[in-house]
């Protein structure tokens, strides 16, 4: 088949525009089908591509002057959706000039942008934010919503729950993804509201191509126990973060602890092979590429201040879920749960509700578990 | 001062008696001022303490069969107050016995029963359980909640504000400690209602002996920025656990890699030093002790794995915390914020609070940074 293009935002991240095409190029380099949409300003994208002469031939050039700047306000951006590098690479998608997008700029802006333009598929009522992370299992793990949603209700994480088992058969190849909602605990009473009824729609739910194992709490995120981690989008961005965070908390304690004798020194330097493959291993750039997803057409988020392999890799992933056809996948998925939630919602019924919740909400009031 | 006595839960804990026994010896080594009450099976405890002869000479034991369990729920362990180890250290503190208890059982029975014997302090709603973690800056951070409450409103975050800088006071030595709020991003109209009107409340207070500095990112709690980290109990325990399993997951990786060829091997003897340090610094022992904060009187939760060091770094956070006489420190601070807030929301009425909020409310609803 013929990959449709890839629209790249040029003007994006903290970068500038040679980070973005050099990292286009890459990407091209490694899949030379690769066509691409650039969108920002002609004569610095231009310039950019001098150093890449094969990726020019494979690039058309949008013009525009206008970019959201990083610190903007989302509901500002929009108001410019039409005169932005930004907005003219999501609207690409919406009109059929490219496949895909990817952006390295403001992330509230670009999800406004893309939910405005794109729309969310139809059964998906609101869209998410996912990223691969990696985990000492035998594939990466994928964990949404990342922050696109501050609140989100039993409905909406069952939809993310489809959406990420979705994406992880793309990335894993398994049949039915393991799927955990992130909690504090794994009793089934444990956590809000929300995670309890999520888990009972899930448990009733049959026919989905997905395995679902209850709650995992964040200390085993990354121990390859599961392949998806589903969690609203606050709870999901601060567990993010503090993985971000807490590992470049030891790597730093690492240098300092290497650097603080002479003896210490030569050992770091007789063993970095070994530390340059746990750089290798922990680079963020080498698991790039965050995925907007449920909207109608492919939106990827590159980090701002991802390098060229990084931007690479968010070209990657927008390629591979276009080639996969993410989209589609989600929705004949969401089909298959509006068969069984007939069934499910029977059953649930049926069953002697109440107990268990009156049960539930007498033991999380009294103290949960650290 | 006389040092009043510190009551033990004996038989809480993954590692047995003889552990909970071994490290209050060891905490009293430290300081030979420490007495106990050693709560649980008096023959188990005896055997115990013919190890620790001086140990014994500043112990009494109270003798009970009944423990529980650590899978137990809290509603059930209850009925137990009387007859448990657990139920009778913390009734030890409340009839004047002990001055504080320290257990390594269940987290959610321990905190019914505290709560349920202890009753909050005056101008508390709720106690928080709160820790100490390792920070890039000079002290420890401390961060509240981390599971108490798995739902918190802005009252609750203020209050967890001024129990937070009260602890870390007696830690840091510092008149007025930085108090943030863990939020995904550090724009004022980031995050929930709750986290946006405790801002208010908290910028609005004057009197109070902690510095307010707004927001911060799960990605930067261990970076020293602030000395104190307040959040609802669900959020808290997601991040701590986060930052422990991650901590755990570059620890696994480097031992990987270190063993990954003979080089890297030769490497890590070398280096041993600088690793051994590295491997002191995040010991989950060596920052052992969370403590309920807001109760009339000293609670301190031991992690349910802890070595004897971890035990006698929980009895000493103990000790400390009575000899610094935290609860009268927190009394003295809610009165304080008592008088603040009457001039406090004289000014947050005249203020043209609308328009703020409903702007808020356009941007958080479209999307949230990643």
């Amino acid at each position: 088949m013929t990959l449709p293009r890839i629209a790249v935002d040029a003007m994006g991240g903290d970068e500038g525009v040679q980070t973005m095409i050099s990292g286009a190029a890459l990407a091209r380099r490694r899949h030379d089908k690769f066509k691409f949409l650039l969108v920002g300003d002609e004569p610095r994208i231009k310039a950019a591509l001098d150093a890449h002469p094969q990726m020019r031939g494979a690039s058309e050039i949008l013009h525009c002057d206008d970019v959201v700047s990083g610190d903007e306000k989302p509901t500002a951006a929009l108001r410019r959706a039409k005169t932005t590098s930004m907005g003219l690479a999501v609207n690409a998608v919406k009109q059929g000039h490219a496949g895909a997008a990817v952006s390295a700029g403001n992330t509230g802006a670009l999800m406004a942008m893309s939910k405005l333009s794109l729309r969310t598929i139809k059964g998906i009522d609101r869209p998410a934010l996912a990223a691969l992370m990696p985990s000492l299992g035998e594939n990466d793990v994928i964990m949404l919503d990342l922050g696109a949603n501050t609140e989100c209700d039993a409905r909406n994480l069952v939809q993310f729950a489809i959406m990420g088992a979705a994406y992880s058969r793309i990335v894993t190849g398994r049949e039915a993804p393991r799927v955990r909602l992130l909690n504090i605990g794994t009793e089934e009473t444990k956590g809000t509201e929300q995670l309890q009824e999520a888990t009972q729609r899930l448990r009733a739910a049959t026919g989905l191509a997905l395995s679902f194992d209850g709650f995992i709490e964040a200390d085993k995120i990354n121990r390859g126990f599961c392949d998806v981690v589903v969690t609203d989008g606050f709870s999901g961005n601060i567990a993010l973060k503090a993985i971000e965070g807490a590992a470049r908390f030891v790597t730093d304690l690492l240098r300092n602890a290497f650097t603080s004798s002479l003896r210490s020194k030569i050992g770091f330097l007789v063993s970095r092979p070994a530390t340059e493959l746990l750089k290798h291993h922990l680079d963020p750039n080498n698991h790039n590429g965050a995925v907007f997803l449920g909207l109608n057409g492919v939106v990827v988020k590159s980090h701002g201040s991802a390098n060229a392999t990084g931007v690479a890799n968010a070209v990657t992933v927008a390629a591979r879920l276009l080639e996969e056809d993410l989209t589609h996948r989600i929705s004949a998925d969401l089909a298959e749960l509006g068969e069984t939630r007939l069934r499910s919602s029977a059953r649930a019924n049926a069953a002697g509700k109440v107990d268990r919740e009156a049960e539930a909400e007498a033991d999380t009031s009294e103290g949960q578990g650290a």
